[in-house]
C-alpha cells in the first residue's frame, strides 16, 4: 500500500497521535461550572445570537462569501472578490429583507473589508450629517441606491493627524460661481483613501476653503471624480490606488490629486457653514460641541470591537492551547486513558499568563463598552436640556479608552498568535492577517499617541480644579472623585497583609484611583511649578491617560458585577463567580504589569508586591479550568474565526492538512521553474561525454 | 494644462511642500559630532565595507536580484523568483569568484530566504559534522555541486521544541540492511521544513532509530525524496508546500510524510553513532558537550544578526521621523529659511522615547555580539586543552541572550514600524515585510521561552554553589561575581542623589548585579525553602534569564567603551563620547522599563527613580542631535533597506509616489470587475423606460 497516488497534496487518511482535538476540547468543556450558553445571552442578547445565525445560515453557503481563498489571494483577486462580495451582499440584503442590524452582522462575520465599505462607513454618514435638503437629493439619495459610490478623502501624503496642515485647496470663483479644486504640491495629494483607488466615482474631499482672498481652513465637499458612463477618472483628476499595505489589501486605499479641478457650487457640504453665491460670503458653523457626542459614541463602538478582536484571538488560542501538547511536566503528569501523555501547554503557567490575563481583558471591554454607551445615552439626553456637565469626562475618557483598548488589542492578538507556537506563523491560524487587518485601529479615529494628550489635558485641568475647590465629586465624574479621594490622604496606604486581601473591590480601585491621581499630581507639579514644557512631558502624559483609563476599565468591570440588577438572580451565580475571579485577574494582572507606578506612588509595598504577585498565579490556577468556556461564550462561528487551530471541534491537525492541499503551489507536482533553474544543476553532467566524477 | 494624461497612474511632476527630505537630512548630519565613516569602520572593518560596495555592485545590476517587483508579488511569483536568484546567485559566485563571505553578503543585501537557503545553512552543515568519508563523498560532494539539493526535516505538525516527541520511525531491517522510514500518525508529518515544499531533492530527517526492538531515540538520515530525473516526488512519500505563511513566503516551507519507506543502510548519519550491518547493534555518541560550542557560535551570529535587525529598523524610523513633520510645537517653534514649518516628529520627546533607546539597543548588540564571538574563541582553545570551565557560563549566557536580544528585536522592529505613522503600514517602508520575515528567530535554535528556562537553570545552580563557598568570581565569569557581591551585602542600596549621578558605569553595573542576583536569590528560596515547583515559578524564571542577560549586555557596552585600546587614540574622542552617551541611554531607558524589578529588590528608591527618569529624557536630549549620524554609521545601502521612507537621501514622497506608480492595479485605468460588479448599480436604470426617480 502506498499514500503516493502521484497527486502530491493528498494526505494519508491518518489520525493525529493520542486523544485528539475534540476529545480534549470536551473533557475541558466538561468541566466548565457555570452555563456557557446563558452567559453568551447575558452578553448578546438571545435575540441578537438568533439574527447572527439567521445570517450566517444565508452567508455561508453563498460563493461570494466563501472563505477557503482568503489565505492564498494575491492583491488582485483580493480586489476583485471584494467587489464581487460588496455586489452580493446589496443583492442579499434586498432578497432577505435585512434591516442595517443583519447587514453589519453580515460584514462582520465576512470580517474583510472590502471597496465598498467606505461608502457605508464614511461617505453615507458625513453625506447626513453635513448637507442640505437638497444636497441630500443630489448625493445621498443615488448613494443610497448605490447608483453613485463614494468615499472620504481627508488624509494626505504629508498631513496626518494635523487637519489644520491639509495643503487642497478649493478656491471660490464667483464669475462661475464655482469651486476649483487643485493640489498644489505632491504632499498635497490625497493618500491611504479607502475605496478611492479603483471603485468609487465620488469622493468627500476635505480641501482649505478660499473665499475672498481668505483662508478657512478645511471643509467638506462632494466631488465626482470618475465618469458614471465608463468609470474613468475625469479630466483633471489623477487617481489610483497607494499599492500594497501591510494588512487591509482587499481595500483599495488610494490617491488623488486636483488640477484646477472646477465644482459647482453645490458641492461644498452646506448644511454647518455656507458660502454664499456671488460674493462667497462666509458663514461660521455653530459651536462644535455637539459633535463631540458622536465621537463618544463611535470610539465606545471601537471598544466594543476591542472585546471582539480579543475574543477572536483569545478563542483560537486558548482552544488550541488545551490540545497542542509539550513536554511531560514530571512533576504532575498529564494522564490520558491511565497514559501519561505531554502536557496541554495551557497548563503550564507561563502560557496561562500570557493568556489568561487577554481572555479577562476581552471581558473588561465589554463591561466598559456597554458603559460609555450608556453613558453617551445619558449624556446626549443632558446635551438635548441644555446640560454639558458630562460632555468633558466622558469625551476625555473616551479619548483614553479608545486609545488603550485598541493597543492592547494589537498587542494581544500578536501575543495570541506566538502563543500558539510554530503553527501561529501559519496563515491557517487565523491571527496573522487580523492582526495586520486590525493594525490601523491604533491609528484612525484619533492616533492612540496624540489622543492620550487629549485625555491629559482634562486631567490636569480637572486637576487644577479640584484643588482650587470648584469641582465636587458627582456619580458621573470619578476623576473627580479620586482626585478628591487622594488630596485629603496623599500618604495613603494599601493595607494588605495577605495575597488574598488583594480580592478585594474597594482595595482595588482605591489603588488604582491614588495611582492614576499621583501621576496626575506629579505631572501638574512638573508644569505648574517647575515651569516644564509640554514636550519634554510628553512620556509622563501618556503614562497619566493610561493611568486613568485603566482604573475606568477596573472600575466598570467590578462595579457592574457587584451593582448589575440582571446579574442579581440566583442562577447567574455560577457566572458572577467566575466574572469575578476573572475582574480580579484583569485586577491585579494589570497592578502587576504597571507595578512600578503603584509602587512609585507609595501606596504599594515590595511586600505587598510579592503577595500580589502570588495572588496573581493563584487566580490563573482558578480560572485555568473554565478558559474553554469562556472563551466559548464569546460564540464565534468557525466560519467568523477562519481558523484551523481555533475550531470549536478541535480538528486542528486535520484542518491545517485540508488547507495545505489546497495550496495553490501543491496544484502542480513539480513546481515552475524546475526545467529553468533546478534541473540544469542536477543534470549538470548528463550532457557531458566525460564520465561523472563522483 | 492637465496632468491627466489617461495613465491613472502617471503623477504630476510636483513637489513636495517646505524644505524637502534632503535638505533636511543634510542640515541633521552637518549637525553630527563624529565622523561618521570612522565609526562604520570600527564597526565592520574597511575591508568588510569595500567587500560589501563590491558584491553590491554587482547584485544591484542583476535582473534576478531585482527588488523592485518584491512588494507586489503572489506567494507563486516569490518561489519562482526565488528560484532565480537560487541559480543566478550560483553562477556570480562562479563568475566573480566569490568567497563564502562574499556569498553572505550578496544573501545579506538580497534580505529574502528562498528555496535554496537551508539547503547551505542545514543541509550541507550537517553534512560536514556529521557524516563518516564515504558518506562526505555520497552526500557532501555532490550537495556543494547542487547536484542534489537537500533540507534538514526535523520539526513535526505535532512536535516542536520536545526533540524526545518525534513520531517518524527508522526501523532497521537486518535482512535487507536498510531503514524503514515511517509516519504512523497525521500528526508525525514532518511541518514546516523550508526548501522542502517544492525544490529539494534530499532531506536529513530525524526519525526515531529502532533497532533489535529498542526505541534508542531521534537520529539523523540522509533520505532521497524527489526523483533526479525529473524531480517528482518518489513512491511511498507525499510532499509539498505547507501554504501560505505570516512571513517567509518566498521559501517553499514544505511537509512530507514516510509510508514504509526503504533506505540503504548508508543513509544513517554515522559519525557519532553507528548501527552495525547485519547485527543492528547500536554504538552510542560520545559527550555531547563539545557541541555546546558550535550552540554559542550560532547564537553569538543571532546576536550579530539582531543588530542588523535594529539597524535596518532604525535608519528608517530615524530618518522619515526627521523629515515627516506634525503639528508645530507652540514653545519652541522649529523655523527653516526664517520661516515657522511644521515639527519633525522626531523632535517630540514621546517619538525620541519610542526610537532613540532602539537605536541604543542596536549598538547594545553589536557589542555584545563581539563579545560573544570573543568569548566562542576562548572556549574553544580551551576546550581543545581539556578545560570545560568557560562552557557552562557562555552556554546559560547564549542561550538567554538569543532570546532576550531577538525578542528586542521583533518588539523594535514593529516600534520602529508603528513610529512611522501612517505610511509606516504602507509596504513601501519596508518595515512592514521586514517584521514578519524576521519573526521566526524568536522560534528556531530554541523557542525563546524555553531558552530562559535553561539559563535559570544554570543561575540557580551556581547560585547554590557560590552560597556553598563552591564558587570563586573570575574575570570570565561575571555570573559568580555578582552573585557574591549581593551575597556580601544583600541590603545595598544605590547611592545616586542627583540625576547626573546616573552617568556612572560602576553604579550601574552594581545596579544591574544586584537586581539580577536579588531575583535568583529569591527564586531559589521559593523552590530551596517553600517547596515550590518549577512550572508554578515559570513566570519568575523567565525573569532571571531576562534580568542576568540585561546585565550582560549592559556589561559588555560598558566596560568595553572603557577598556578597548583601538578606542582610546585622541581621533576617537568624539565618537567614544557619543557612543558613551548611548550606553548611559541604553543602561537606564532598561532600568527605567525595568523600574519594579530595581524597587522590589530595595536597591533603588521611589526618589532615585524620579532622577533616574529625568536623566532618561535629558539623555534622550543629547542623543538627538546625533541620531541621523548614528543611523548612518551603520553603513546601510538603499537596496539593502528598499524603503520609501529610510532612503538615504530623503526623498521620501517621491519615492512612495513613484512605487504607487509600479501597484499593478494602477495597470489599467479601469478595475478588473466594474462591468460585473459596479457598472449594473451605476446603470441601474438606464435599461428601463421609467424615467429616473432622482
Amino acid at each position: 500500500m502506498s499514500f503516493n497516488n502521484n497527486v502530491a497534496t493528498k494526505f494519508p487518511n491518518l489520525k493525529p497521535r493520542g486523544p485528539g482535538g475534540e476529545a480534549l476540547l470536551n473533557a475541558e468543556r466538561a468541566k466548565t461550572s457555570f452555563d456557557i450558553k446563558e452567559l453568551s445571552k447575558f452578553m448578546y442578547t438571545e435575540e441578537w445570537l438568533i439574527k447572527m445565525n439567521n445570517v450566517l445560515q444565508v452567508i455561508s453557503n453563498e460563493p461570494a462569501f466563501d472563505k477557503s481563498n482568503r489565505y492564498y489571494q494575491s492583491r488582485t483577486d483580493k480586489i476583485a472578490t471584494g467587489l464581487w462580495k460588496d455586489k452580493r451582499m446589496i443583492e442579499l440584503a434586498r432578497e432577505h429583507m435585512w434591516d442595517e442590524q443583519d447587514t453589519r452582522l453580515a460584514n462582520f462575520l465576512y470580517d474583510q473589508s472590502t471597496p465598498f465599505s467606505l461608502h457605508y462607513g464614511m461617505f453615507i454618514p458625513t453625506l447626513m450629517s453635513q448637507t442640505t435638503n437638497e444636497q441630500k437629493k443630489l448625493f445621498l439619495e443615488p448613494a443610497l441606491k448605490h447608483k453613485i459610490i463614494g468615499c472620504y478623502a481627508q488624509t494626505e501624503l504629508g498631513h496626518g493627524s494635523n487637519v489644520q496642515g491639509l495643503e487642497t485647496t478649493a478656491t471660490y470663483i464667483p464669475e462661475t460661481n464655482e469651486f476649483e479644486i487643485h493640489s498644489p504640491t505632491l504632499t498635497a495629494s490625497k493618500w491611504w483613501i479607502g475605496g478611492l483607488g479603483k471603485a468609487a466615482n465620488h469622493a468627500i474631499v476635505m480641501a482649505r476653503l478660499i473665499t475672498d482672498g481668505k483662508d478657512l481652513g478645511p471643509h467638506p465637499f462632494c466631488v465626482q471624480i470618475r465618469s458614471l458612463e465608463d468609470h474613468r477618472p475625469l479630466h483633471g483628476i489623477t487617481v489610483g490606488d497607494i499599492g500594497p499595505k501591510f494588512g487591509f489589501n482587499a481595500t483599495d486605499n488610494g490617491f488623488i490629486m486636483f488640477d484646477h479641478y472646477r465644482v459647482p457650487h453645490v458641492s461644498f457640504l452646506a448644511k454647518y457653514s455656507q458660502v454664499k453665491p456671488s460674493t462667497g460670503e462666509y458663514s461660521k458653523p455653530p459651536n462644535a460641541k455637539l459633535s463631540y457626542g458622536t465621537m463618544v459614541y463611535v470610539r465606545a463602538n471601537i471598544v466594543m470591537g476591542v472585546r471582539y478582536a480579543l475574543a477572536k484571538a483569545t478563542t483560537i488560542a486558548i482552544r488550541y492551547s488545551t490540545i497542542r501538547q509539550q513536554f511531560v511536566d514530571a512533576a504532575n503528569p498529564k494522564k490520558w486513558d491511565n497514559q501519561v501523555i505531554e502536557t496541554p501547554v495551557l497548563d503550564y503557567t507561563m502560557q496561562q499568563y500570557r493568556l489568561l490575563p487577554i481572555v479577562a481583558s476581552a471581558y473588561a471591554c465589554f463591561f466598559t463598552g456597554r458603559e460609555m454607551l450608556r453613558l453617551y445615552d445619558l449624556n446626549q439626553e443632558a446635551m438635548q436640556q441644555g446640560n454639558f456637565n458630562l460632555l468633558a469626562d466622558l469625551h476625555a475618557s473616551s479619548s483614553g479608552l479608545k486609545s488603550l483598548t485598541t493597543t492592547m488589542a494589537v498587542e494581544s492578538i500578536e501575543e495570541c498568535r506566538r502563543a500558539c507556537g510554530g503553527h501561529g506563523y501559519s496563515n491557517f491560524s487565523g491571527l496573522g492577517q487580523f492582526y495586520q487587518d486590525y493594525l490601523p485601529n491604533v491609528t484612525w479615529e484619533g492616533d492612540n499617541y496624540i489622543l492620550t494628550q487629549q485625555t491629559a489635558r482634562y486631567l490636569l485641568k480637572t486637576f487644577r480644579n479640584v484643588v482650587a475647590g470648584k469641582a465636587e465629586p458627582s456619580e458621573y465624574n470619578q476623576t473627580i472623585t479620586y482626585l478628591t479621594q487622594y488630596l485629603e490622604n496623599p500618604t495613603s496606604k494599601c493595607p494588605a497583609t495577605k495575597p488574598t486581601d488583594f480580592l478585594n473591590p474597594e482595595l482595588i480601585l482605591s489603588a488604582f484611583g491614588f495611582r492614576a491621581a499621583f501621576g496626575i499630581a506629579k505631572l501638574a507639579e512638573q508644569i505648574d511649578r517647575h515651569g516644564r514644557t509640554w514636550n519634554s512631558m510628553l512620556v509622563e502624559i501618556s503614562r497619566i491617560s493610561k493611568a486613568h483609563c485603566q482604573f475606568m476599565l477596573v472600575r466598570n468591570f467590578v462595579v457592574t458585577l457587584q451593582n448589575d440588577p440582571s446579574l442579581s438572580t440566583p442562577q447567574f451565580k455560577p457566572i458572577v463567580n467566575v466574572l469575578k475571579t476573572l475582574a480580579y485577574l484583569f485586577a491585579l494582572h494589570t497592578m502587576e504589569k504597571e507595578l512600578s507606578e503603584f509602587l512609585l506612588s507609595g501606596y504599594l509595598s515590595p511586600e505587598q508586591s510579592a503577595m500580589l504577585k502570588e495572588q496573581v498565579i493563584s487566580l490563573l490556577e482558578q480560572v485555568r479550568p473554565q478558559a474553554v468556556g469562556l472563551v466559548d461564550a464569546f460564540a464565534l462561528p468557525d466560519y467568523y474565526l477562519h481558523s484551523a487551530l481555533g475550531r470549536y471541534d478541535g480538528r486542528v491537525y486535520e484542518s491545517m492538512t485540508k488547507m495545505a492541499e489546497a495550496e495553490p503551489l501543491n496544484h502542480t507536482l513539480v513546481v515552475d521553474g524546475y526545467e529553468e533553474y533546478i534541473k540544469p544543476f542536477i543534470h549538470q553532467n548528463k550532457d557531458k561525454t566525460a564520465p561523472s566524477k563522483l
